[in-house]
């Protein structure tokens, strides 16, 4: 950040009276333009015994297969948020159910969610940002080819829990090393 | 938002191209400055029988009581900031436990999460942000004189849940009246 995006002056990195961390503050207006951690929401879209899962077509990790998930708009809430993504990623119609994972992503400033859902038909195919889109049984999850530790870490959990018949909330942190931060 | 935070020149609002909403792009170099929700991320300090409150001493809500909360910071994982805001606005020490809460709130573009913890020590006294700290029982909380909804609910859900021994999280959406929307 190099301009005030209230007046156009220049912004210098200080801490604020009462305040513990430097922010960017306008020279001119005095405006703080504080930065804050996004959300991405995602959905598990089951149909009988298998998961919708999308084939990304847009970096990082093109090509990579994902859950349906992106970052959460304003005006929204999260159990819409992932049936929007849903819907764009994969023009598919899901019935939001619980949430079901809950990651911190600390060294990129994201929280991941994901929510189990009900695909409600078949009528699915990729969207602009998918190359791919396709149901998979656990046993056909392309583990070696997912896109984000937060996916293969809530699939993981999920087929877990599936097998007990009880799906507790899962919650955790995920650090990862320097080469793959990009991504998430 | 009318300047772009990058290089200075005018911002317009538009769709970018395979997007759906419009956004703020810079008309000169053409970074798209994307908005997105904030997380409030909040702690319930638990003391035996009781929970600590803080009463505000800023506003939105000056004089009212809040559960120690604040907006989630970048580097951190959402039980680092529950902790964190404790510390700041009631000089208080806590062992998070679970997340407990999630409350969307889309009229404000917000998102709350509180989680139980425990108060590890009495040697609490108000933040700059507090007029006062104190521990409530239940039949002390000042129902009447709290800040936010998002804090009544977690607390009512939380009252109710100890009774039946048993804490599952609450999910659930807020929207409030026009005159109430700054606040939360």
């Amino acid at each position: 950040m190099n301009y005030c995006s209230h007046c156009g002056a220049k912004v210098k990195q200080e801490t604020p009276p009462g305040d513990h961390l430097p922010r960017y503050v306008c020279s001119l207006c005095g405006t703080i333009h504080y930065e804050n951690p996004k959300m991405v929401v995602g959905a598990i879209p089951e149909w009988e015994d298998k998961i919708l899962l999308c084939r990304r077509a847009i970096e990082p990790r093109y090509g990579l297969w994902t859950l349906p998930a992106g970052f959460m708009e304003n005006d929204e809430t999260t159990a819409q948020a992932a049936a929007r993504e849903t819907a764009e990623e994969a023009h598919a119609r899901v019935e939001i159910v619980a949430l079901y994972a809950l990651y911190n992503l600390p060294h990129i400033s994201q929280v991941h969610l994901f929510f189990r859902s009900r695909l409600l038909d078949l009528d699915f195919m990729p969207g602009i940002e998918s190359l791919e889109v396709a149901l998979f049984s656990e046993a056909a999850i392309p583990w070696e080819e997912l896109a984000f530790s937060s996916v293969s870490n809530t699939l993981r959990h999920f087929f877990e829990d599936r097998r007990k018949g009880e799906f507790d909330l899962h919650f955790g942190d995920i650090t990862l090393p320097l080469d793959e931060k990009k991504g998430a």
